[in-house]
């Protein structure tokens, strides 16, 4: 693996993003080139990744290298230097488009079997399984995460700042979650002292005993345990909406069913059979009959309705309009479309619904298009409360102001699945009431809940490992950056004292001297950084898996509008390094004003300040003078962009994704070209810098002038890259400037 | 002083109290005089007060001795022992009503002259402004304040748990405050490092000098100084009004116009003219001409213009209710009278009416009598914090639950007129554009602040030995109860950091191992000791005076529905203790009911509880071992009372305070029997015991046959004594049974 010393790894994967790449990869080669630094395309995408998953199914020419296995290899690494973009966590209704489209295109790849009928189609779907959700980030988050905002990117808030939504004092609007009966509530937690077996067991009421997994502990491995019950939550969901109902504000559900694979889609589930009960009750044995899964959302009753005879599917579309009597307004997707929160589990995300929510006033879209005070529904409370806290912190002191507000950066604890929060593997809808339990090699019993039909029961671990880089990567951040350091361990979470002791312990590794770190509940640790931050005083979060999803959309969309401007960095356990560009989604909204009108408002800012990190952490770590110039310009460049705001407009005609590459690609070779280290390199630049200047109208017209008509990309999933190719690079002007170079 | 070894002062003061008394202290004279002790009466009422102020203007018959500066002598007296009932702080209505009273009594006190015309009048408005306001507890509280519930009072809450409003999730009520200009953003502190003399001076714009008040400060005095913005504050309404009418929610005021008896009048005044601005703008002058006072409330305006021609006087009403129209919902005080907020400054006082309107769930009675959510508009933002830090919380997790909730104990800071928050002579409305400072004996200008008109500035001080002793008697409740304390300490508060460095410094006098100590701002430390609060968890409070008087109502209304039952200590810096009796008020809706019904619902446990304290340190300071016995009989009767639910019921032809007094007398009687430490006492009260418990059926009959007819009582702020006794005391059967002890 020597070659890895001079190669970047650069993702495709889907959507706004990977349109972006091809118009911005030809530009960062231009200059990577001059420090012999090869940027390598691996394909993550999702359908690359379906592509892999079937060679068996496809001819020899339309067979794909498994990109994600290959990246999983190379995290290992010392030298594994990756570019990670946003790529779809596929919900079902995602990964079965994408396999549709991909046999029209001509792959064999088999149909998701939702319900397998034998052991073949259990075996397709068990190869989906590993595609669907969270799939491509737990195997490439070989370390933990170090997030913040660069200067540059906050100077530009401050200086630009977005829309905030007034808050009214009297808004009504509150999030709401169980008081008892949840994961947080039944949490129990170890630490294992030395390595050994567990088994997962359901023990039914007969004293049967079925071994439901069996895991291998790691030295000092925290395995948690935690029960949702089923009755609670569906109690819980009934009083929310009554609750909303009475008092008039909109419901809405916020839960995570992409990333938390098997729990949240249940929870989503039991959500639209509550809300649509009289529904469920009347046609439950029809929908049972149809394939209709709640789980998927009212959605998937309009799918299977849809085969119906006239006469019957009238009806049930009447009852389900029944059901909108008696229970409070829906918080819309969109309402034009009539798509409610219900509709679809991957439409309403928590971690990017929730910071939008509050962003704007505290309010969401009601079924008439207007802002309204909504009831936020998170059934798990352990984290809905961050939400409650802000909500209320709003209430009383006014939107957060971008342009005086300080920053809430984040160190988050991820290497080695740590607190993997789908636990897709370790969770469980149980079927018959008895006892969930883990138990050792001995048959000590470590941990066990009751458990009723239908509960939720999983088990989450977190390793020694992971805590230990985790706390040494909180005290470098928080020394580099001179800024307290919080560490949210909540004293009433089990696993939270778990993880407490490792970190009082850990600390003692290092020099603490002169640093101010305190160890908070999240609701103390949020409360302090609001407080800090609209005094304009800066608070490094540092957190677990979840808190470090959720905050980092969280605080980034407050301070700078989006999360996609983030810096983002896995300093990986063996040395190498993952820069990852936003966590905002892959935009498929962007995607269909391009298909549209020929315009992609994608900001590529993520890659241009992951890019800048990539190189500056290759330039030390090789000994690659050039790599450094190369990150130190790149910066500059950036910054020139921000303030000159050369960023994407979001309306047709305006300079787009491509426009704002080349006004990249322009300041770059102007500060390569300018900078004195390297006289060789700044002449090889000169020309560039020079050409690029001269044409700088003449190439946003012909950036321009390709956009306002439909584009056509052959494929949505799996798009044609030639056509993709020609679609964003629309400029001979620039294509022939930098093939000069 | 060798006399007062043996003597309990018993101060009578005004309505409810005052007739309590009458009934009670035959009772507890029955118990004392057989330990030897003497219970005194001292005359603190409002009409004693007023009548021992003019002595010349009385015949010799008329005249009463001056009971308040004789208690205040009495402090110094390190074995004084003082019960204090609650008095009336009076307004300025009050105390007119009240002369008015005692000149048809025959009793020749002048007038009160508002604009005094002479110096005659002068003389006469100096005296009478000693009355006014928060006159007794300055003189009375030489020592720091020692309140909590007792255990028993603590026991019976949770067993017969008061009522409490439901919290709405989606309550809009809030509390709302100046975020800039007023006393909190404008506060200066400093601590004088020796005895020295100050000047306050106005400094106008020609470079005139004023002397306003010279002051001597002690060694360590802390002495602050703050300016709230007219400007600042009129807009402050305005926007507070237009926000409620455009949420739709109630506008309520909540200040402490009777304590606070300069700053908060002149507040109440400004919003009673921002409100009715229409109305001001367009009737100012003849307003003017009449006397009107927009400082006692809109209540003024209807007062003086009844002498206005009919025609004129409708005009005027009519304009009145045309502001209505424009402006949001007022917060009514008499929905059937049509009383509102801003009738009368004295009716709404934030101590009392934030925490019904929190108990109430947030709501306030509107024009339409129905509970609504409110806009609660408290200006000055130091404390109106922690009333939206306890909304939140109630809005998050819902009303308080009396029967698993902690208690909140409250130690505090007092002594030496502490933190005066009337500060009476140091307040000053500015009459012209300049500058207030506080200068030295060098002429070194101290602190400063720029002053336009109408701008209030004050002054406020806090003497060493009184927050030496603070500490002291913090750490000492600390250790006694087992609980943690916290001092309230606001970082961003000036005062509070000359207070923070000699907490730090006195705390160094005491042994404060394994005592559990934390200073916290107040919106920490009120929300510490509310997640603890509910989780059954006790937390004592150790705060300032202002913080004192309003959290020794909060906290007790929460938890016991009343801060009546507390217990209410002063360890006087001298060795001596008062006892106050409760923090309710003297109560004049219950004088009402006596009046029409003869019905007094009084609770009297205020008096027991305190009347305990008052035996048991006797008892332990002069080594009179009955009235320890006295002591522990009592505590067990008053828990026996509460026990048993012979408290008095609010129901006329329901048992009274007179019927409850009868029960505590004869639970006593028999608990001074039945004890054996003391075999000579319990003989003693053998008899009256059984003739008590033989005759209860009578004596409970007697107590009901006078009620449901109307009582006379020849008086309401100088009820005639006679015929109060006769009202109070209706069973014959008790009189003599008392009598033959």
């Amino acid at each position: 693996m020597t070659t890895n010393k001079n190669t970047i790894y650069y993702t495709l994967t889907d959507e706004a993003p990977s349109l972006a790449t091809c118009s911005l990869l030809p530009i960062v080669r231009t200059f990577t080139k001059a420090a012999d630094i090869d940027v390598k395309i691996t394909d993550i995408s999702l359908a690359g990744r379906v592509l892999s998953a079937f060679p068996e199914n496809l001819t020899e020419a339309q067979r794909v290298e498994d990109g994600l296995a290959f990246l999983g290899q190379l995290t290992q690494d010392p030298d594994a230097n990756i570019i990670k973009l946003p790529n779809i966590s596929a919900s079902i209704p995602q990964l079965k488009a994408c396999i549709k489209e991909l046999q029209a295109q001509g792959y064999q790849v088999p149909d998701y079997p939702e319900a397998p009928a034998n052991a073949d189609e259990e075996a397709i779907k068990a190869r989906y399984s590993k595609i669907l959700g969270s799939a491509v980030n737990p195997v490439l988050r070989e370390g933990n995460s170090d997030r913040r905002a660069p200067p540059a990117v906050k100077a530009y808030a401050r200086k630009f700042p977005h829309s905030m939504g007034k808050w009214s004092k009297a808004s009504r609007s509150h999030a709401d979650y169980m008081r008892d009966g949840d994961f947080f509530s039944s949490e129990q937690s170890i630490t294992v002292a030395e390595p050994t077996q567990v088994r997962i067991e359901f023990l039914d009421q007969n004293g049967q005993v079925e071994v439901k997994k069996e895991l291998g502990l790691e030295k000092g491995e925290i395995l948690d345990s935690m029960r949702m019950s089923c009755n609670a939550l569906r109690a819980f969901f009934e009083e929310t909406l009554q609750d909303a109902k009475e008092s008039g504000v909109m419901w809405s559900l916020h839960v995570k069913a992409t990333m938390m694979k098997v729990s949240h889609p249940i929870v989503f589930g039991h959500a639209v059979t509550v809300f649509y009960k009289d529904l469920f009750e009347k046609h439950g044995e029809l929908f049972k009959e149809l394939g209709v899964n709640p789980n998927n959302g009212i959605g998937s009753v309009y799918d299977k309705i849809a085969s119906l005879p006239r006469s019957k599917r009238e009806e049930i579309e009447e009852d389900i309009h029944a059901c909108y009597e008696n229970r409070p307004e829906l918080a819309m997707v969109d309402s034009v479309k009539k798509i409610t929160n219900l509709h679809v589990p991957s439409d309403v995300i928590v971690d990017a619904s929730m910071p939008a929510m509050i962003r704007n006033g505290g309010q969401m879209w009601g079924p008439d298009g207007k802002p309204k005070d909504t009831k936020a529904v998170m059934p798990e409370s352990t984290y809905a409360r961050i939400y409650q806290e802000m909500i209320n912190f709003c209430k009383t002191n006014g939107a957060f102001d971008p342009t005086t507000m300080g920053t809430v950066p984040n160190v988050g604890l991820m290497a080695k699945k740590a607190e993997e929060y789908g636990s897709h593997d370790k969770t469980f809808e149980i079927q018959a009431p008895g006892i969930m339990r883990v138990v050792d090699a001995q048959g000590t019993v470590l941990m066990q809940h009751d458990v009723e039909v239908g509960d939720i029961w999983r088990a989450c671990q977190t390793k020694d490992e992971a805590v230990r880089d985790w706390v040494k990567l909180a005290v470098n951040r928080a020394r580099l950056s001179a800024t307290p350091a919080i560490f949210w361990l909540d004293a009433e979470r089990a696993h939270d004292m778990q993880l407490k002791n490792k970190v009082e312990h850990y600390l003692q590794e290092h020099d603490t001297q002169g640093l101010d770190l305190h160890i908070m509940s999240y609701n103390e640790a949020i409360r302090f950084s609001m407080e800090r931050m609209i005094r304009g005083l800066d608070t490094i979060s540092v957190t677990g898996n979840v808190l470090r999803d959720y905050l980092t959309d969280l605080f980034p969309i407050m301070e700078l509008g989006t999360s996609a401007k983030m810096l983002s960095i896995v300093p990986m356990l063996n040395g190498g390094g993952m820069y990852e560009t936003g966590a905002g989604g892959s935009a498929p909204k962007h995607v269909q004003q391009v298909e549209e009108e020929n315009h992609l408002r994608w900001d590529s800012l993520g890659e241009f300040l992951a890019l800048a990190v990539s190189l500056e952490d290759m330039g030390r770590k090789q000994n690659n003078q050039r790599a450094s110039i190369l990150a130190k310009t790149l910066d500059a460049a950036t910054g020139r962009l921000l303030e000159n705001n050369k960023s994407p407009s979001r309306k047709t005609g305006e300079l787009d994704n491509r426009g704002s590459h080349f006004y990249l690609g322009m300041y770059w070779a102007q500060e390569v070209a300018q900078q004195q280290e390297d006289p060789t390199l700044a002449a090889q630049f000169a020309d560039l810098a020079k050409t690029l200047a001269e044409n700088e109208a003449q190439i946003v017209a012909e950036l321009a002038a390709c956009q306002g008509k439909p584009a056509e990309l052959d494929g949505y999933y799996h798009a044609n890259r030639d056509t993709v190719k020609k679609v964003m690079r629309p400029s001979a002007t620039l294509n022939t400037a930098l093939a000069s170079v």
